[in-house]
């Protein structure tokens, strides 16, 4: 409330327009909300807040460990596996040839709103499908968002929400920094990028009894499910950046009609880049930093 | 206690030393016990099991959004990027082969003790280190392992581990499918293959003045960091399988001499496939089935 007196009348005239927005909006909520609240820090008034973002099923103490040998999966007869073998000199050219190009991968939010061949976005989605999967369950569902209008709607419920974690978080720093703040929570790019492709992991799955049947190790896999989709896109030139829609996952999912056994996981603008995009000039840590050899 | 009835000696024995050996190595960590016991439904003489396993910043409400937005990295200066762009047609193949070449990638438990050239793996874990992560923490470190002893140790570890966790998550199962199951608590490849790579999460940095400060999203940015190393990995004809050993974190962690803000995420033994490798006859969900489009 104190923020409130410094703000000016239009920008408190847009913040009771989201708080109503609010309010409406989790009445309409299927949402067992009030228990799941932990991460709202100030206010209570976003009563679905953060129901899709717990996931404890990592913590648990039964998941496969080794991921091909789930009880399913063992059942099944084996086939032998020998994949092409290069000789060691064109390894080591590949090796590197793959980490040049990998390297050149940046995270961007200019994206050009010039149209990508939708065959592109299938090929990469099934690239990021042959990731592996703890007891192989393929726990992940890529909706892919070209529609306009629904890229718009997207965008309306990240850029609320943003701007209420930003005044929230940021109180203090409120005054100093609106103007700068302003720019983290206007997303262009989520109707611009001529695609949006929203990654869900499914925790669970539902057993042909109808009995549900948990996903074990889902976030890791899907995870490493988006890893393989950004190798796929910077091979093919095309970029993006990861977003994790912070407190936007149920709303998002409501308004994509997925299942309640899927929780938003992250949110990916594609598309070329703008012709004048920039991205902060950041380095990456040295070989010596991130490895340790024994 | 009941299980005990049917076991032969021998193996009776062999669970006697293993829980020696767990009581001797419960007294020498500095593990803060018993309250982080969570994960063990059956027996509580495994205190440090599941300590590491723990990880709730994913659900804190604080973690910031878009990836490359941190209040670190937006001070920095913006620089042009301009990638490399394909023609249509060169998109296309490319993007063709790249999922073709990712499509033949398998989980293999079957794994050379040939050895393979260092710097492919540098390179690897390079690549692996040019993954997004939530406020460039790049919150990853890739423990590389080729010592022949460190290796047999490693194994020795993950094998007693997991040997408890089949005998107490399948208690019923156990006079029927002791055979079945024997091979799935003995990991060979752990002490064949030429690399293990252990791959730590930071769960939280330390500050120059000596704070810590919370790694958001660590565990999201750590596997998308391990899908670029499949990917790299399968670039080159080199096999791993993805492994989460279960409650075996802590001790690696000790053994591996990593500082307690790593927890182990994942364990990937690298190598060529064996001459006769083979892998289990799955299939992949179709594009129609992980896919939505909107």
């Amino acid at each position: 409330m104190v923020l409130l007196s410094v703000l000016t009348p239009v920008l408190a005239l847009i913040l009771c327009l989201v708080l109503g927005f609010m309010l409406v909006k989790s009445r309409g909520t299927d949402a067992t909300s009030t228990e799941q609240n932990k991460g709202a820090t100030k206010g209570d008034f976003r009563p679905w807040v953060d129901q899709d973002l717990q996931d404890d099923t990592e913590i648990a103490a039964e998941g496969e460990d080794d991921w091909v040998d789930s009880r399913e999966v063992e059942d099944l007869a084996h086939v032998p596996y020998s994949p092409p073998r290069y000789p060691e000199e064109t390894m080591r050219q590949r090796s590197k040839d793959f980490y040049t190009l990998m390297n050149q991968r940046r995270s961007v939010r200019f994206i050009s709103p010039e149209p990508v061949p939708r065959q592109i976005i299938d090929d990469v989605i099934l690239t990021a499908g042959t990731a592996p999967s703890g007891a192989h369950t393929e726990p992940w569902t890529f909706v892919v968002v070209s529609d306009q209008e629904m890229k718009s709607q997207i965008r309306n419920i990240v850029e609320e929400e943003e701007e209420v974690n930003y005044r929230q978080r940021m109180g203090d720093k409120w005054v100093h920094d609106l103007a700068k703040l302003r720019t983290n929570w206007i997303k262009e790019y989520l109707d611009v990028a001529p695609y949006l492709i929203l990654i869900f992991k499914q925790t669970y799955g539902i057993l042909p009894n109808g009995k549900k049947k948990t996903h074990y190790y889902n976030e890791i896999s899907v995870s490493i499910s988006c890893g393989m989709l950004l190798a796929a896109l910077q091979n093919v030139g095309l970029v993006t950046v990861t977003s994790t829609p912070l407190n936007c996952g149920p709303q998002l999912r409501l308004l994509l009609k997925r299942p309640a056994n899927e929780k938003l996981l992250l949110l990916l603008p594609v598309g070329y880049p703008a012709a004048d995009a920039t991205v902060p000039d950041l380095k990456r840590k040295s070989l010596n930093e991130i490895m340790v050899h024994i």
